[in-house]
């Protein structure tokens, strides 16, 4: 089975040109976790089923990444899966706990730990080729981002064995045992490059690299200990435009950009108009704080103008939140928003 | 019963003297949570005494902010209180959870729930008087640092219910009603207030403002909704030095300065040379890594060598960790870095 034919209009699309740093019909907007929680319709369709099952069943990862696109006609999908879905392909006994997040049975602290885990292949996750051939021709001219967790992000939860605040035992082990470390870190990046080959090869139209954790390092730290895989992971994938993003990472923008991103996503902390600076002449995606959907549309939509405004600055700008899509986001706001955003008037 | 005479080498302490910005005898360091439960001492002290109890009773309060300095020699002592303890002593019903934090059984949403707040006068923290006394006659020389929530952390917890992740509701009610949040933040600002000037005026030699999570507010918000109250609590305390911190606020340092604060503190996130210039010309206070503590001894000197070098470019500087003590921290490690910081050569 060979990759779909793209779409004749998938290249012209607002998200592609606004990434490629040329002019676009409208400012192109989607949300990061525009699929999830705060959709009625997801909600109802992942009734009785583990969060893991809908990431690797195609046709729930098909109907819940296209729910966000009917809804709002967002300029991008985003392929619905988790950031711990590859480690649970290759059969790292992990699970996602409702109201915790991912569980690792047993944390990986060693050389051997790190051996046991193996290397990806595109036959562990056929699920996922599956899904990207069927959502990239329901999709049309509207392009599909491929997902992946970010080495250091992915590391965190497997040495810390589920979610954790301040990644304690993570930087102890990257300070202690730089081998282990090491080969811990080329492991992901072997894993989460894999991934992401699978979703570009089936027909993903642009990637993002999300290193949720990286705003817990020094830019020292990031620049030795990060750094250089995520760089492996994003030079994997040339064919595409490559987003990355984290939270938090004021400091980083600039290495974040120098890892080989197209566009560097931009969290709410930071004044998108900083953020373009220091993302050193790149695209630039974001950043609307995320809890601005529960002010009053009014607001909201000023605030949306402002960075709209400052985004034409940048070569090229997508519009998103400056992190995910809250659960208790009303869907009807986040539609307003959506309409507002393309209304906006071009230079 | 009148203050006590201050030790007469109170003044020429080096943490004073560097709040200053005057020369001084070693570069003064002191750790955010020094007293807590990284201390083997603390652990044994509060078995069978609850958090709330434990910051109420002078006896333990004293002992507890005394065990650090006995044991590090750190260069000052930090009031052992809780971000929520004025709360509490006016009457508002909440308790400290153990593995939770802060729980308060009446979440406050309405103009109502904030008139029902009392407003703290000297008589409802006695404790505090008593302790702050004590505690400058033991420490004598060494200054002692009063602490307090601001206003936006601490109204993060009375509206949420409970600690947060996002302040989504916190800052919806900031967004959608700005009466209730104008009232909550001016309640919470006398609070503030009144409680650190018991502790200056019982012979506190500074205060810190504590705004752990302003850290999650744009600029723009910090500015319009919550800069204002902060303002206003380090402006009733003009006496002694103020520390103004909080995490995550690179984009924010420069307000925070601009807020009324003498020193700033800034988090691991943000190089210090950085931070001095965000600063605004102040002294700073801050920054290695909580988490460098778990790295080999000379990986955690050779990092705050960094530190002390940059923290020359500041009119002064005084050396902590860029956020709290993490509960697993080896006590031996903070004494190795505190007698390192001592032995810094001065230029």
């Amino acid at each position: 089975m060979t990759s779909p034919v793209p779409h004749p209009g998938l290249a012209d699309s607002a998200f592609l040109a606004a990434v490629r740093g040329e002019p676009v019909p409208h400012t192109p907007v989607w949300f990061m976790r525009q699929a999830g929680r705060s959709l009625p319709e997801y909600r109802k369709l992942r009734e009785g089923i583990a969060m893991l099952d809908a990431c690797m069943r195609p046709d729930t990862v098909v109907e819940i990444t296209l729910q966000p696109v009917r809804r709002y006609g967002v300029d991008a999908a985003i392929f619905f899966s988790d950031i711990v879905l590859p480690l649970k392909a290759v059969g790292v006994d992990l699970d996602i706990v409702p109201g915790v997040g991912p569980v690792v049975a047993r944390p990986v602290r060693t050389l051997e730990d790190v051996a046991a885990i193996p290397d990806l292949t595109p036959e562990h996750v056929d699920f996922v080729t599956e899904s990207v051939r069927t959502l990239t021709g329901e999709l049309g001219a509207t392009p599909l981002i491929g997902f992946a967790g970010a080495p250091f992000t992915v590391a965190s939860y497997l040495v810390e064995g589920g979610p954790s605040k301040e990644q304690a035992l993570t930087k102890s082990l990257m300070f202690s045992q730089p081998e282990v470390w090491a080969a811990l870190m080329d492991k992901i990046a072997q894993i989460s490059a894999a991934y992401l080959q699978v979703q570009v090869a089936a027909g993903a139209s642009a990637v993002q690299l999300f290193d949720s954790w990286a705003g817990s390092l020094t830019p020292t730290d990031y620049r030795e200990h990060v750094m250089p895989w995520s760089q492996r992971v994003l030079a994997s994938v040339t064919d595409v435009p490559r987003i990355h993003f984290g939270v938090g990472t004021s400091n980083l923008l600039g290495l974040m950009g120098d890892a080989g991103a197209d566009v560097v996503g931009v969290d709410w902390r930071t004044p998108l108009s900083d953020g373009i600076l220091r993302a050193g002449g790149r695209a630039v995606q974001g950043n609307l704080d995320p809890t601005l959907v529960f002010a009053p549309t009014e607001l909201m939509t000023a605030r949306a103008d402002e960075i709209i405004a400052a985004g034409r600055a940048a070569p090229g700008h997508v519009f998103n939140l400056g992190h995910g899509v809250l659960p208790a986001t009303d869907p009807d706001q986040l539609a307003r928003l959506t309409d507002h955003v393309h209304a906006y008037p071009l230079d």
